[in-house]
C-alpha cells in the first residue's frame, strides 16, 4: 500500500520519492527542533549513506546561512532530529539529499513547503544537485500519491523522455542543478502556522 | 504463558500490543526519571529501530513540551529511562511508537494512564500515527490479557474489520491519526498517587 | 566443582542462582564504590541482557533512593563497579536482576544481606519482579552450596511445586512480585563491619 | 556515463583521478567550513584509508600552517567538512590524498584552485607524493572529461611512459615528490569570488 | 621459546603464569604511570576478559586504598597503562588477575615486587582469589624460567599434588584466598630505585 | 617495486623493517606535532597490535620524560599524528615498536636520527627490546634500500648468524635489549633544519 501527498502545514516536513525493490513510494523527512546544543539525531532505519546525506544538508546549511537567510546562531541553541518514517523498511543511498536539505530549510525558517511539490536527488557540499536512479518508478508513484511538481536533477532530464507521455499528465517538472534552486522552488515566501521563533 | 493488564497506578507504565512467531501478547513499556542531564537510556533487549521509537517519542515531547503541558525546564535536569521486560526476548520494530510517547507524557506529566487501556502504533516526528502489522494477533492477546479500550492508527480500521465480530466483544476501539489524539485518549487528568514534583 | 555460599561480610556481595547448559550452579554479584562521579562499570564476561540488568537495578534505585534510606547525593560521587565472578563463562539473561538489586541496595546502605540467602529473578523499572527459568536445577545448586532460603518471583512456585519434596527439604522459600519485597527480606538492619561513611 | 571538469569557482573543490572496477573516471573532492570548534566530518561512502588521507591532509596542513600562508588560529573556530559525491558508490585507498590535501588549503586559503587541473597521489606525514596504481584508466577518463593538466607523483611518469602518445595529446603533466610542489601548481594566487574572511 | 624471570628493578613489573596450546610460559605484566586524569589504558593485544581483570584489580585499589598504603588522591592525578608484551600473541581469561593486582600495587607504591616470584590466579571485587586451569604446565614453565616461589589459589592446591614431587623441588607454593595475602607475599617494603614521588 | 632509503632531514621519521608474504621491505614512521591537547592520533591502514606500539611507545616516553630531554609540559599542548605510509597495505604486528619510539623521541626533541639506520623490535613498558621475526627477509630488503646501519634485539643476534655472510657485508649491526640504547644509537645530537620550538 502506497503514502499519499499530505499537506504542508508543518515545517520541516517535505515529500520525497524513493524506489525500492518493490517499485517506487513517496516518502516523508521529517526535522524537528529541540532546545539543545547542536546535537544531529537521525533515525529511520537508515543506513550510512542516508545518514550521511543529512549530515551533508546540515553542514551545508550552516555554510550557507546566511544565504538562505537563517541566523546561524540559532545552531548552537537547538538539536535537529531528522526522521524518516516507516521504521519497519530499511532504506539507503543518496537520493533523499534534496529532501533533507528542503526539510531543514524549511525548519530553520519556519517557512511552508511548496504544496504538492515532491522531488529526488543527491546533494554535495559544492551546492550541485546529482542525478539518481530509479526515475521511472518514482514518477508513476508520484502520480499515485497525487504530487503535482517534482524537482529533479537536471542530468534525469533524459530519464523522463524515455516515460510515455500519458503517464506524466499532470506533472510539472523542474529540473535543476543547484541546491540554491532547489530552496528557490520548494520554500515558499510564508511562514507556517504557529511558526516557531528561533 | 501470557501476560495479563496490570493497572494504572505508577507514571510511565503503559500497556502496549506485541507480534511474535509465536503469536500476540501484550506488553509493558516503563519509564523512570532520575536526577541527571539529560541523558536517555533503553534497555529490555531491544532493535536498532525500537530504540530509534523511543527517541522520537523524546525528541518529539521535548518539541512539543507546552502542548502537554510540560515545563521544558526539566529535560535538562533528569535522566530518562525506558524498559521493555521480558530481557529473554529480543524486540525490534516501529510498533511500540505509541506505546513509548505514552509512557513518557505520563512519566513527565505524573499523570495516570486510562484504565484497561493497550496500543500499537508507529509514531513520526511530524505527529502522525502510522499503521502497523499483526493486528489480528495483537486483539486475542488483548483480549486474553483482559484489555477493555485499544488505541490503533486510522489506517488499521480494516485490519479490524476482517476479524471475527464474536472476538471483538467488549472491546472498544480507538482509531487516530494524530500522536496529540493518543495523548487524548491515554493521559488522564489525574495524578498518580505520591506524584513526583518535578 | 560447585560453588558454596560464602557469608554475608562484605556489603555488596549477593549470591544468585545461575543455570547454564551443564546445570544449575550459584553465582556471586559484587559490587563496590569508588571515589568517582557516578560512572557504573560492570565486568564478569557478561551479555548485553545481563548488562541491561545492572543499569535497571542501578537506575531504579537512584529513582528510589529515599525509600531505600539512600541519600540521593551520594550517587555522583562515587563510581560503581558491579563485577560477576569467573570471568571465563560467559553469561547472560535477565534473571541476575534481584541479585544486583540487592547488591546495589547493600552497597549504598552499607547493610548486611541475610545469611545463607540466594535468589533469582527478573526485574523490571516499574518495582515487579518476573519469573525465570532453570527454576529446578538452580534448586539443586542451592542446597548443594547450603543455601538455606531462596527468593523468587511468585510466578516461579509452580515451579517448585513440580520439584520432589526431598529435595526441597531444609529450604525456605520467599515469593515476591515486588522489588522492595526483594530488599525488605534480604537486606537485614545491621551495618558491614568497617562500613563506609558515604 | 562519466563526469566532467566544471570550474574553479568554489573553494575547496578539486578535481581528482578514481579508478574503479568499471574503469577510470574523475572524482570530486569538497570541503566546506562551519563555524565550529575543530571537528573534522567526512562522508561519500569512504572506506578507512581514504577517510585516513583525510586526517593526515589536515594533520600535515595543520602542522605546517604557516608555510600554507594559513593563520593557524583558524583551526580552533571552524569545523571542516569533506566530502566526495556519488554516494552510491563505495571508495577506498590512499590515492585521493594530494587531492583532499589540495581542497583543504585552497579552503583555508579561500584560493581558486588553478583551472582544468586534476591530480592523483597519496601522501604522506613527511611532505612526500606517493604514486598510485590505475595510471592508464586515470588519463584516458582525464582527457575524456576535458582536462588539460595532471599532478602526478614521480615514480608515476614510467606509467606515463608506457601510454600511447596519441592518448596523451593536449595533456600536461606535473610530475612532484613533495605534497609543497602540488600546492604550489595548484592552489592560484587569486581568491574565489565572495571568498570567506576567516 | 621460552622467557626467563629477569629481576624486580622496576615498579609495576610482576611475573604471572600462562597457559597456551603450545604449553605454559611466564608473561610479565607491566604498568606505567604519566601525567593525566585517571585514564586507565590496556594493550598486549588482549581479549575482553582479560582487559577486565585490569579494570576489576585497579577498582578494587581505589576501593581499598588505605589498606594498601595509597593515597586515594593519586589516581586523579595520572593516568595508568598496563601492558603485557609478546604483541603478537593474543591473550584471553582472567588468570592474570592477581598479576595485574600485584603489578598496580607496586606501581602506587613504588615498592619493589619479591624476587624470583609467579603467581597465576583470578580475582574478583569482595577482594577473593579464585582457581584457574592449566596449572601443571604453568609449574613446569615456572621451573624453566627460574621462578623460586610462586602463588595460587587455595583451591589450585589439588592441582599441584597431583604433579610429580621431582618437577615441584625448588619451588615454594603460596596457597591464598584472599587478595590480600598476595599483596602481603608479593609486595616488599622496599622501594624500588628512583622511585617515582606520586 | 621496494622503497629506498632516504635521509634524515625531518623530525619524527625514522626507517623501519617490514615483513610481508612477497619478502621484507623497509617502511617509514613519520610523525607530526599540531596544536592541541594530547590527542594520538593514528593511520596508515594498522591492525590492533601495530596501533598498541604507537600507544606503548608514547606513554613510555610521557612516563619517562625527564630521561629523554623532554619537557613534560609540552605533552599536553600538541597533538601527536603517527603515520605509516603505503596506505594501500595492511600492516599489523608488535615489529615496529622501536621505529615508532625513535620517531616520537625525534619529533619531541627535534633531533636528526642517526643517517642510513634501520630498526625493527618489539617494545614493551619496561623499557624492554624484544625480538621479532623475518629477520632474514628484513636484512635483504635492508640492504637493497641501501641502508647501513640496523638496530635489533639482542634474542635476534642469533637469525644474523644464520645468514651467509656475504649477505651482510657493508651492514654494521647495533644488538639491544634496552629502549634507551635504541635512543641512544638513534637520536643525533643535532637538531633538525626548522626544528620547532616546542
Ligand atoms: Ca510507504
Ligand atoms: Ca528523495
Ligand atoms: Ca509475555
Ligand atoms: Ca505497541
Ligand atoms: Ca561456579
Ligand atoms: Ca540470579
Ligand atoms: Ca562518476
Ligand atoms: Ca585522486
Ligand atoms: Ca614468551
Ligand atoms: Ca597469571
Ligand atoms: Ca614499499
Ligand atoms: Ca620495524
Amino acid at each position: 500500500e502506497r503514502d499519499k501527498y499530505e499537506n504542508n502545514d508543518i515545517a520541516g516536513v517535505v515529500t520525497g520519492l524513493a524506489w525500492t525493490s518493490v517499485g517506487g513510494d513517496i516518502l516523508f523527512i521529517e526535522s524537528i527542533l529541540s532546545k539543545g546544543k547542536g546535537a544531529l539525531n537521525i533515525t529511520g532505519n537508515l543506513g550510512k549513506v542516508m545518514k550521511e546525506s543529512a549530515t551533508i544538508a546540515m553542514e551545508y546549511i550552516k555554510s550557507n546561512a546566511e544565504r538562505f537567510g537563517i541566523d546561524s546562531g540559532v545552531f548552537d541553541k537547538y538539536n535537529v532530529h531528522i526522521h524518516v518514517p516507516e521504521g519497519a523498511t530499511p532504506k539507503d543511498g543518496p537520493s533523499a539529499g534534496v529532501t533533507m536539505l528542503t526539510s531543514l530549510v524549511s525548519l530553520f525558517t519556519q517557512r511552508k513547503v511548496k504544496k504538492s511539490l515532491a522531488m529526488t536527488g543527491e546533494i554535495t557540499l559544492r551546492g550541485k544537485v546529482l542525478p539518481v536512479g530509479g526515475i521511472k518508478e518514482k514518477i508513476l508513484a508520484a502520480k499515485r500519491a497525487r504530487i503535482k511538481e517534482i524537482i529533479l536533477c537536471k542530468d534525469n532530464e533524459k530519464d523522463i523522455l524515455e516515460i510515455k507521455k500519458e503517464y506524466l499528465k499532470g506533472l510539472k517538472f523542474h529540473y535543476v542543478t543547484d541546491m540554491h534552486e532547489v530552496i528557490d522552488i520548494a520554500i515558499t515566501g510564508q511562514k507556517v502556522k504557529n511558526a516557531k521563533k528561533l
